[in-house]
């Protein structure tokens, strides 16, 4: 069944498998009368594309967007919006060795018990290689969210049992390393740490945080679509998280309500403002208008090539020793998976959080 | 905008406040020909019913289920099944002190800022209460997966720093404590930490773990409609949940890949099978046929005795002490509701793996 | 699977069968702010009531509704509004012979293929008796629109072969005389022949036109929500239905380009105008700002007292002649559902177009 | 907002603007193992391609469809097919004339209300080209129809006021003459008509009339998926259409009960049967076993030659005489877009039958 859409009012349709023609998404719902070309994509793209560092995959692919549809003279029509990514560096033959074997940690297995067929080539759609399509319809989210003063920053908190020290924090460096660690030194250890898994063919997992600011309070539909449990399907939809909490997440079934609880403090020179986040800003399921914090946690790459246990396709159990091209760690290039993730959540909600009172109904419409 | 159903298939609308005339739910597209009474649906209504343990609120509510539509002579007809529990016990006027006061770590300051108006009664539509139409909708989704050889098992996993420990794990103690731990030990430690944050006027978090059973391979949509994702949702969806992790979750990001994966193994004895269960049964968003386990962090009951700051509408900052009846610890009453959450989630997704495939679909319709 | 549910924004999910405990609706995604007391939503009920005129069916009932959620000192809150209509006369016994058989002209036969067992008391779902939820949830739809400036006005056109004359059109006779026709001499007319359809133990049917005056231009999702498709489809789920037209309709067909293209004209005194509206008010599935017109064609109640042939559940075929309390006529009861489902679909696509344009998000957000 | 997707199950979502890059469709939840090539979606796309014959418009396409993704070795895998046809003969130049100006009958200023903003060039999202993308996924949906024994045929009726004779009916004719009609000399006599419009500069509407085949009873959603709701909805969503009718259609509304009923019969040779469809094989929005039968009416081609009156974006009252390459009638190439719609339609709503019923579901997942 369907489970490639999605969004209710922003509504994104992504396709392709990681050695078919090509990859894409379709963008429906997108507001008519923004400024958006090629190069807003391309740029989100080039921050998740393969082969820049040597802990990511040497595969080479330009991803270069195209769009097909959606925009006329450089603005957004409010017809569907159509980015097709079009797969060059296929190396098929690289892949046959698994066209018969269920690799453990792919979804391998899964998908043979689901469809009883599968495009092996690359784990097809279960592959990261999925995700370009994500972030390309998360650009255009960003645009739309920039104009109404909403920001989304992601990074990596850890690597491995590698995690940044909070007091050297510098968001600039996310940019600046490889690894999208806002913490230099952290950054280097972690470097090395990946290195010596490489080198023994192993692989490492991690945790991304995010930081949600200039977002309204009153976003978030109560009961079934909280905004934390609507975030929280978005990304745990991506490949290989395994968790998801927020503000101070699983911290918090330890503490007791009295600590746990962030009082709202009101002064005149702040306004309203609270002294401690430790429900993440968000409550009842709904923005509460301060900063919002999650973090994600990746399972390592399930491609090493130390030799692993499984079975093939006869049920004869074997031993597998992954040749091929991987990232020995994910985690740097599901940062902005992550942001775009976010961001065609967050769209979706704020613009849904308008049709929840009159009087902006009525503001909108007059 | 509408955010009070869950499901595509098997649809659940709950509606109600806390102190309104009553509370219910709608479930449309539940399959013909299911034998069901309002008994099926009062006994796991009675396993969240207040008032039950020294540990949850003195609140004394029936909570009697009536069928409305959807079932003749005993039988379910396909038609919507609508489930109605109406309120009594609602003493509004324990609530007038909080009318123009937002409570720390309550959703009065988000619906406010969402809405413009709320009821202010007992929380209105943020407040647990809310849960007792999913639990209603939860045995409904439950009798059907019973049908098709699906068992849900929820249990308290940790209350404060109190956790359980697996070498005495016995699930009948489950229904046996008023805690829901599967350890009587533990149960009995976690209660007097309970009566002391009660008699400081404090309270309790706590983590729920849940195991699937059962369930065949194939079951969740990719992309991103994964089993994780959509389970994810329905959880962080309950009022207090603030994180979940599947399989070993958090922990994963700490591990390498070789330690990670799950490898498979065949032998004639057993079947397929897997020595561990990293991956928590779910791989690539589908269902591998063997065993879920999730947990979800429940943070401590906001409602406490102990005196905190806030506001009130006019952001006058005052001192807040909460009088009412408040549960000292929501976890085990939540239990249900976590068993209800996935049982309705799992019955939407396994009917979908249906029309994956045409020949189940040639099967069917044969 | 699901389809008791309408409405992607304002969405309205009914339940209930003919002779069940009650029938009702759960209105979510109703903005908040709004005043709504029940006595607005009786009054439409009442228009659609039972037993009010010689040609509807003599069944007593009050059809009280009751508002179980969602308002709070009479303003709705945002939050799902439940509304119930308790059953009181169902004599249940008056339909027993009908319980084996399939009525020819009903859903029998059909709901007893789609689903194995049925409420055979009264049709069960299928009986006309469902859109009593419609017309409460219309009631609730019209609140707002009326708000925005949008009328509805839903009248019978033709009722076997006695249409209105034009000439003679006067709206004040739609709520005058009992058949909902805006022509009394027409009326008059048509009485006369249901009485004597109704004598012979026969049924008419009849034609509802419905003009929607002050919605703007912009309304309609192309390419499969055009406003046109969706209303058609919430006409053409109302029991009866078997056509719908809009504008010149089915006479569009056999004209020339030239003649039906309606020409936009402007003038200083009138503004934009049309001289023709043979589009109906639709172009290309939006609104064009002009007054809308569609035509739905109800074919006549199959409960008929002459004697017809059809088969039982035993395949054998058998005479019927159905006792029990029918209409005559079931068009002027329907003009009131034909209005609420219109009102359903304006409200939904009318708040949808708010979000088609970036700078009407800016506005209600600013 | 989002309308372009149709389907829950079987979900489409096109995409493109008649002198875009490219059209396409992303077709979701196709059931795994399928055999599919380009050359099974090619076929239905040359029925509907331009410049076929002296009725349609001159313009060159080929209309070469290329699947991206979703098919593996020839079979689909169930993960999403995305049909990409690329435009070649814009001519860009040929619609500068109407940049600013409201052409009567088209979507122009519709769309300008809507979205302030608008692609001219030949309609842009407007445009009937736009109907590739449906044919282009009812090819694949009537692949799957084929396997379950559901066959669509659809022809045209009438054009202008010439109808087919049905003593004269003959449905190979259907594929021989350009106009799809299943009488020869009536489809001889209407491409007369034809041409004198054409070179008056006029243009013709007509009527299709549709007959699906081999569809099993209870198919259909009650109350608000009906079968005829949600095909209605399917048709009507096509550019021209004006109004649908099933069965005896509008003329159902002037007869009486006991001659619009269809007695059902039983006979040991033939089974169970109906002397008449008035019905139209659609009872209580579900499906009967017996042909369904509906109508729907095409305006004619809003782009004529003849002068006509309309204004600018200026609101400057003009007279225009349309150059450019238009259909003198648009119906004939209509045909197969109502058989893609059908298809899309029938596919989703067979496929949720099987979850109506638990036995259906028992039989599937054994």
């Amino acid at each position: 069944m369907s489970g490639s859409t999605i969004g209710k009012i922003f509504s994104v349709t992504t396709w392709g498998e990681s050695h078919g023609k090509a990859l894409g998404v379709v963008v429906d719902g997108c507001p008519a009368g923004i400024p958006l070309c090629e190069e807003d994509i391309q740029k989100e793209l080039d921050r998740r594309k393969p082969g820049q560092s040597p802990y990511s995959t040497p595969r080479k692919e330009e991803d270069r967007v195209n769009i097909l549809s959606g925009v006329f003279e450089g603005i957004t029509t409010g017809t569907p919006i159509s980015l097709v990514i079009f797969n060059h560096d296929q190396r098929s033959k690289d892949y046959s060795q698994i066209a018969d074997v269920f690799r453990p940690g792919h979804a391998d297995y899964t998908y043979h018990q689901k469809y009883g067929i599968r495009d092996y080539r690359g784990g097809g759609r279960a592959s990261g290689r999925e995700t370009v399509a994500r972030v390309a319809a998360g650009a255009i989210a960003k645009k739309i969210l920039s104009q109404l003063g909403v920001q989304i920053l992601a990074y990596t908190l850890s690597i491995g049992h590698i995690k940044i020290d909070p007091e050297r924090y510098d968001s600039s460096e996310i940019y600046r390393n490889p690894l999208a660690m806002p913490d230099k030194e952290a950054a280097g250890r972690a470097a090395e740490y990946i290195q010596q898994l490489k080198e023994k063919g192993d692989s490492a997992g991690g945790v991304v945080e995010c930081i949600i600011q200039g977002l309204p309070g009153g976003v978030g539909e109560p009961v079934f679509e909280k905004l934390d449990a609507v975030l929280g399907k978005a990304i745990l939809s991506i490949g290989a998280v395994k968790g998801i909490e927020f503000g101070k997440g699983f911290e918090a079934a330890y503490t007791t309500g009295s600590q746990n609880n962030d009082p709202l403090i009101y002064s005149q020179d702040k306004g309203l403002y609270k002294e401690t986040n430790n429900s993440g800003g968000i409550t009842g399921g709904i923005s509460e208008g301060f900063p919002i914090v999650f973090r994600a946690a990746f399972k390592p790459t399930p491609s090493v090539r130390i030799p692993q246990k499984t079975v093939n396709r006869n049920m004869q159990n074997i031993e597998l020793s992954l040749k091929g091209r991987h990232d020995p760690v994910i985690v740097p290039r599901a940062v902005v998976v992550v942001e775009a993730m976010t961001a065609i959540t967050l769209v979706d909600y704020l613009l849904q959080r308008i049709l929840s009172r009159m009087d902006l109904i009525k503001k909108a419409l007059s």
